[in-house]
């Protein structure tokens, strides 16, 4: 697994409006791997408020621990098959589950910047723990449960 | 609480990415009132596919979710203080946890329709249980945990 790409410019075919490099339209967020964890930076648009204005809408929030988490799966199948990102036959996610504990309201003015890693993989399922930062400040806190799309 | 009005057309000053009449770059999401529930139909923008582009993104799943819940949660505040939505003093919540089960995958060609009801709220806390439809299929099920902002 390559440490100086981001995840998302390995993994092929991706349209996906939260990390899709093919979506022209979306938040194309950037996940890079970092030992054994996988860290995202993503600075919110004016445009991602909740009801008030200077904090982060929850939903946003959600969308970039779920295609970080996800983005996370999928480098581990693949690393876990001692292959090259990418390569084929090409491994897919979805998302099974996803469970978010907001913490702290969300700096809007500021990046939020996420940790995830892999906490369990049995065969086609793969457990996600995310953790949401801004500042020196836990904000959020999640679990993703991924699970590898049949071919 | 008026049955006619989209309830975020009655809670004021929301410039929310997922409900806010007041974001003009935001979903814009409409819940209304039906007996003990409260039904939320939302097309997804072309934009919004996941990795395969004739599904929808989980993250924009989350956010219609979380948006609708915590705007019933809010609906349900006011109603029991016996006052119309939106009328002095304000009520806003914001969500404590999130968690969503993706049963299916969500079609991107047609309207998702979500059904939220409160279950449980015990002083600041609501508890919403929401379940999104797409057609006759049941395609996410999720419960929100709203926390009423001290004014």
């Amino acid at each position: 697994m390559s440490t100086t790409a981001a995840l998302q410019d390995q993994i092929p075919h991706n349209h996906c409006w939260g990390c899709g490099p093919l979506n022209p339209d979306g938040l194309q967020i950037k996940s890079y791997l970092e030992g054994a964890e996988t860290v995202c930076t993503f600075m919110p648009y004016a445009q991602h408020m909740a009801g008030p204005v200077h904090v982060v809408n929850g939903g946003i929030i959600a969308t970039v621990i779920d295609c970080h988490s996800i983005c996370t799966a999928i480098a581990h199948a693949y690393a876990a098959e001692g292959r090259a990102i990418g390569s084929a036959p090409e491994i897919w996610c979805a998302t099974a589950s996803l469970s978010v504990e907001y913490l702290r309201p969300t700096p809007i003015a500021a990046p939020m910047v996420l940790h995830a890693r892999v906490t369990g993989s049995e065969g086609r399922r793969t457990t996600v723990a995310c953790t949401v930062f801004s500042g020196e400040t836990e904000v959020a806190r999640a679990e993703v449960l991924a699970v590898r799309v049949r071919e």
